[in-house]
């Protein structure tokens, strides 16, 4: 941002542009105003990364909109997470889309190749956990990395998940997916030595209390290098995880 | 208590007693009104078994003149629990008790020889839960229990769980005590093959929310076999599993 | 497991096996992985005990699955929990199966006859707890436990469950289950003089908030030797009263 | 209020008073102004009945300022309430007072004659009880009612509190103290036919959240003709249990 | 009670029952079990006092036997309160029944005369609260109460209570409904000089958190006097303010 | 009022009314009685302004018998909030209604032109949170203001809000609408310097517990000069923005 | 904001400055930064102003450290809030301060002229929320506001607050601090035709959860134009109402 | 793990060791077990990275016990989280420590040199968050990583955070501390391209509920790539920093 201002000043400084046109062109908007939303057209898009859309809340005709700014601006790969099946089926009219039913994501655009620095590890506790866990490992690929899916290795069984260590010690990255007591997160915690994201689910009932438990749970875990995204948040777990995965461009950056 | 009523009632067919004095011999109390608190002396007192005072919320005056009632009944053994170091030096001047500043508990009398089944496992979480697993330990060994004492467990560091597996597998009842994200019950509850009681601790900050997280944690296990009491509740766990590994008596008797 | 890596590595000396087929026999799964599960068929199964599918939040075509493996491996009995009527129906054309509809149980194969120490009761405070109190009944029975229900005993009539003092007093385990204000665990400990498992139910309304209140009161009971389990979590109830009337296994083991 | 007004318009059709004064009458306060509290003189002070001063969050000076215009209105008594120790040593200097350190109250002037329908019992689960119920009992005797206290008769010994069965009949209402799981509530209710009110207190630990789990079981009996007050509110409970047993007044009036 | 032993010792005595007759006397159950509830048919039914039914978690089936078993024991007025609409349309094809689907109660029989000492009030926050309040003022009625509605007198429009300070001075016990904030308790309890019983309702949004709101708020009323019962719980106020307002037949008996 | 009690007075005083009279002059109800509701008509209407019905929980039939009274009354303007799908098509075949389905709001009448000091903005965080934010611009508008909607402008692209700080600036009250994590009206407080009211909505899912986190998080907005309406509260904040707006009024009395 | 950035293009322009110093001027930071605070000097400090610092969480030498440079930028008067009478004491020595102990407010310099559009009441419930009040009142007197304080004015006795009248109709905006049930917000916002702030306090007990009662009650107050602030935030109470009252500055401005 | 084994199974191959032998080589505990702690000695130290100890609930001679240990095993940087003043003073006794008093940290050894891919940004809400913070600096900083702290950029003053567009856009890991509405985390999300870890305070008072309103804030927040660890645990976010910091290791080893 600093260095387009040291640009405008400069063309201002050599008479390139009037003072009112740069004045314009500092506060000029980087999104396009739909009305009833301001799609951000900011960020640089690297090749290969997708642009993710939140359809909770969004008419189908407004997600077509935004998505149609998107296209038109060149996203390569267009993800709608939290779309109804009722949604999903009229904005599947409008745009070839893969849709994911039990995940609910809806994905527009090809799949890029991974190019992360290692592979991410999605593991659930149970079978329950699976949709949750499928949206956090789809914009996890959607942005490029390799993902690895481990099902159904809650420590009620303990020997189910230790036969995967190899797995485990092996990650870049690990997103654990649990309700109930979310104890998986600080089992793996303890195990792995990778930054570990913990994904509480609703799965359970009673004094679950919707997933609360595992949250609690996950925020107190005596395990050191986890960190938790919100109740069902699959598609946060994937993104931040993805860019974890990525410091590498960082270090390329520097 | 029926046998009591047959042989009342038998006394008045026999002209042996009055209908009033029946009447009173039926409601007569099974227990010692001392004002502040009646004094239980219903139960038939086994040999090696110790009464238990709730010390919270009793002045040391209080406890002493319970205490007096109960030796006058022949009590052997007398824990008091929940009990201040202030209060324990004003009723150590009384009577010649052990005191355990940690678990906060005063044991008058001997402690009895284990009479139990098997062997109560009271493993802990980490070094801050010791003071619960304490009362835990020292409850179930003065009602007649062998108690063996597994610290510093906690899920973070599996390998120090698992290399106890043996005394796990071999134990009759476990007492897990655990406090932030409580995962060690669950766990516990997924390699032992005996029932497990789950004591949620205090231990932790902020989102434990004074054992809170893992109560509910441990509400919510996803084993098969574990249940709970109360959050710092060491008592009422050695107390139900001394009960559980009791269960010969129940089968001697039938 | 002990004695099979001392028998593992018995055969590497003796030149019997590899060092790489013992080091894959040592990391051998005990579980059939069908990719949604890992279905542990690790426990030693003894006669006439039941193994239990969790069917909340797994389609049909997945408890069929499981089953598939659980009976290619010789259990007798299996029990499905939390399962819709609209599963049920499902799950019941492929399989013989006697679907509990209240209790939201099915179970296909044979109930074992009971082999435990006592009797356990199931009693219940209203008519409303019933289908909680059912599914710990039925489950209890599966695992080779004879029952006693006693039905609408709460305190609000005190006489109702005063007039089964005989079978409070001899039975060897009790299971308490109660919503509103779950009064009854306490009670029933009270008088009884052995283990309570109480399980709070989500009957009520208002302040008792989803079973909230019953939970609280329950793990709060001022009555000793109550340990309690999730809300409505008749299941786990019913498996943990079973391990502790069949601590005559652990008698006889030792 | 309807009788004064008619009085003073009379009054001023008479003549006999200006509209100025009228005005002024009719919005005469009927409560002194000492700048930080408005002190209550409305309400028709009946022969024997005491005035209530709520202690807490006031200073000892502004105690005595308030309890100075209440005796030169000629409040024969007056109660004092969550006056801290600290507090009443002051007050007690300036006022002959009678102080309960134990239920915090301070009583200035005669304790009346009992004028209620019949008794109150004031019933306490446990000892550590005590001091919300003698706020209780102390409010309602200086109220003018007759009070039986009924200590340590918690559920978790069922014996305690039936051996009381004819006072429980006869009583004309009934406050129920307890802590913890709150039961004693659900049980009197279920025996007695006259109102019970209930008091919660944060007597308990754990997961009693500070009397969150007796107030919420108190809220949800299952026993008719129960209401409840704030947790530790021993004040609130004496009170609404005078009005109760005062509805003779209320008869007599008729 | 008492009476009954005394009788059945005395006949004991005369030889004219066995001792085992007496023993089953003293134990026979003052109640009608019909599997899945006890039927209560111990109180001693005064004439025109109405029996109740809670409806909710019951099968219409259920409902029917029990109220077979009311009509056999010559019940003259029955109550269902949370009783369904689907439910009411079955039971009032069994028999001739008064429903009010708003406040979800079926009245069986004929609606006494009032007996008690005055008039009891019920009023409201706002038009919404009205469901809640008719089950409270339907309860008193069948209960034998003269009962006042007064509708729409929240505290938004003070005008709206005052013009009714009449009826409000001349009750004798009266029941405030409101959700939201739930201030009319508070305010009703400053200008009354009865007993205020308040009942929380789930009406409002957002903050309201299904009544809690008004449950808190009333709990902490600043007006002695008023004691609360559960959210939407209008039987239970009902019930109360009839026990208070019948305080005249233990004034009688005395 | 007071000048109408000195009008009353003064007539009693020259006799032109009864003291009876004048009595039912003063009491007399400055609000129609239509049993289910007491319509307020009591403030004087200032030309422009609108009146509001609350609409949740009223039937249709309800609703329109209290428009027909203010209709009667001279209501230039009615606005029925919270007003659902069906309840507005039978409503708006009984009267000419504009119907906004998102907001659920109807308004019979005509809109008033602005009469306030400035304009409110309404800013919404997300798409989401429009139906919200249009009830509070719609009552807004209703009451006489100029309303500026700024959509989508969330704190998590703060260039979407910066690009708007000529209007924020020039503001005289802004709604900050937001779910989720709330942080808009801290942002917004922290760059306006007028009157910002906040308005959390149930928008977001897990964690955001239905609104609870939007309002703790502005209620603890670190900005000074904000205020804060109920979850959802759309209707609070522009009445509310409205008063603000029209302190002019007051102003002008002076 | 945007002229400053005019100004400076401009400058560029005519080379008047380098484009690096016009870069570094844009960007210069309109605060002093001392290491553990950033001191805002941005705001246009009109006349008689007070600038406010947040006391709590910070040590005496930090405060002075801030005060320091908020007198070298020319503030006339400064506000301390959350300021404890320990630190209260180490600042005085350092400045001429006037501490208010109840209020926990450090006052250096002179209280303004009042310069709003009226006058602001303070109104309190009970003498216990007198402190909060204080802080809100000596926040606006700070501010430049006319104050006037309604003390111990709760709903408990209406007449007390029916009393002012007057005053509540005059006044421009009114701020209702209460703790307990928090009703006196409600009743005020039904009285009052102004802007009312309402401010929960954290004065009651048990169910009043620290001020999460008066809290909720004030949110969902059934009263409209009624705003809130967090529990006990006097300042925020304070300042927002100061800010609505100089809305005539905005007036002035147009 | 695996290589471990594979070379035991070998040597027992070569008959270098007995199956005996092997057996407890395959058990050896990888930690040292001193009665109250098992230390960890198991993960490889790599050069310049510390070993924690955390310090609450430990008494001084506990931790000196663990400090030894790890020393006899070359450790050569300890930290000690959450360690008091009071603790501090006698373990600084027995080794040379630097005790940081407001972020309770005490280090033994030597910082290391940064070997991480970039630096990690610290930033905090306000100067009471810096605690905390600096928690989260000096574990970070210990692990081997460069930490800028950016004190008091909370969001009420946007253009202080702005005026660090720089070190925001450069960083590798990104630290959010703040208290109260937690806004910062979401608004450094929206500018920030790399991970940030919010870590929410206790700072704050009233609905602040001792950092849950930052919590639910933090995981509520609409900016993605904000994960997020428990109230006040400075601890976690500088070691799940360090472990993100530190990708280069995964990557090296790849």
């Amino acid at each position: 941002m600093e260095d387009n201002i040291v640009k405008i000043l400069e063309k201002v400084k050599n008479g390139e542009i009037s003072v009112g046109d740069a004045l314009l062109e500092i506060k000029k908007e980087p999104f396009a105003d739909i009305g009833y939303a301001k799609v951000d057209l900011h960020r640089q898009i690297r090749q290969g990364t997708a642009e993710v859309i939140y359809g909770a809340g969004k008419t189908p005709k407004q997600i077509i909109g935004i998505v149609d700014i998107m296209l038109k601006n060149k996203q390569n790969t267009i993800l709608i997470t939290r779309l109804s099946k009722e949604s999903a089926e009229i904005v599947g009219k409008a745009y070839k889309m893969d849709y994911h039913e039990d995940a609910r994501i809806g994905i527009i655009g090809e799949i890029p190749k991974p190019t992360g620095i290692g592979k991410i590890i999605v593991a659930t506790g149970g079978t329950s956990d699976i949709p949750v866990a499928e949206e956090a490992a789809l914009v996890a690929e959607a942005l490029g990395n390799e993902v690895i899916r481990l099902n159904d290795v809650g420590v009620a069984g303990l020997h189910r998940l230790l036969s995967h260590m190899d797995e485990i010690m092996s990650a870049s990255v690990i997103i654990a997916v649990a309700g109930m007591e979310g104890a998986l997160a600080s089992v793996i915690g303890g195990l792995a030595d990778c930054p570990v994201i913990a994904v509480p689910t609703s799965v359970g009932y009673g004094a679950a209390f919707n997933g609360l438990s595992a949250l609690l749970s996950m925020l107190n875990s005596c395990s050191s290098g986890v960190s938790v995204v919100n109740i069902d948040n699959g598609f946060g777990a994937g993104f931040t995880a993805s860019r974890i995965n990525h410091m590498n461009l960082k270090t390329e950056v520097k």
